[in-house]
């Protein structure tokens, strides 16, 4: 099958504005729009200060006319975080996936990843800013 | 109901050997032993070299005689990881627990939690080393 060319490159401070863009569009792919609380700004500082929470790869895609766009990105995509990863030093890639997602599920698997939730039954569970508050009395 | 004294605190460097140990009672627990493959030496690394990976509190508990122990511990340290994450610009809380692992689950219900996988349908899912190399061509 045909490819658009794709380049995977660490993400840049000036990369945030549009990592947040695709946050905004991910979540409204999972009808979870009313979550997305993070700002550009708190992006900017949690990735790219002294201490980062996060790492991230960016994808630049160079669609070549008439070929279908997005074919293998993922695909890449979860290479290049193996390959990243390793090179830190994790022994785990861990995904989460909404379980309406049959086509992320049926990537994943295809790729070699576990159902964790399936085979041994793990649950994900949340406390909101609002119950943190309260459990720490603040 | 007549509580331990329990002195909740960072770890240290030292504390490695004996968290190791707590990692390995759990995972006896969640009848997933053969899951345990770190050493005390990358505990060591990874949470007390230049750019940690993980933060971690230790509960000391002093019984007091002729109480049960473990009174409690579960909610004062849930409280105190709220509190740290609230210091440190956390907006959000997340646990994993194994669907038969009920005890786990009420406590975190009841402190205010929600069964993400349970509201929502989120998956968790898990590529082992050999996945991520195979993924990275390693």
């Amino acid at each position: 099958m045909a490819m658009a060319s794709v380049r995977i490159r660490q993400a840049e401070e000036g990369d945030c504005g549009n990592i947040l863009k695709l946050i905004r569009e991910l979540a409204e792919y999972e009808k979870l729009s009313d979550q997305v609380k993070i700002s550009e700004e708190a992006l900017r500082a949690d990735g790219f200060g002294e201490n980062p929470f996060y790492c991230c790869l960016v994808a630049e895609l160079l669609p070549a006319p008439g070929e279908p766009q997005g074919q293998g990105i993922g695909s890449k995509i979860i290479k290049k975080v193996a390959e990243v990863a390793l090179e830190r030093g994790c022994s785990q890639l861990r995904l989460t996936v909404l379980d309406w997602n049959k086509g992320a599920m049926d990537l994943y698997k295809a790729l070699g990843a576990r159902d964790l939730t399936e085979a041994e039954g793990w649950h994900s569970f949340r406390f909101e800013e609002e119950a943190m508050r309260e459990l720490a009395g603040k």
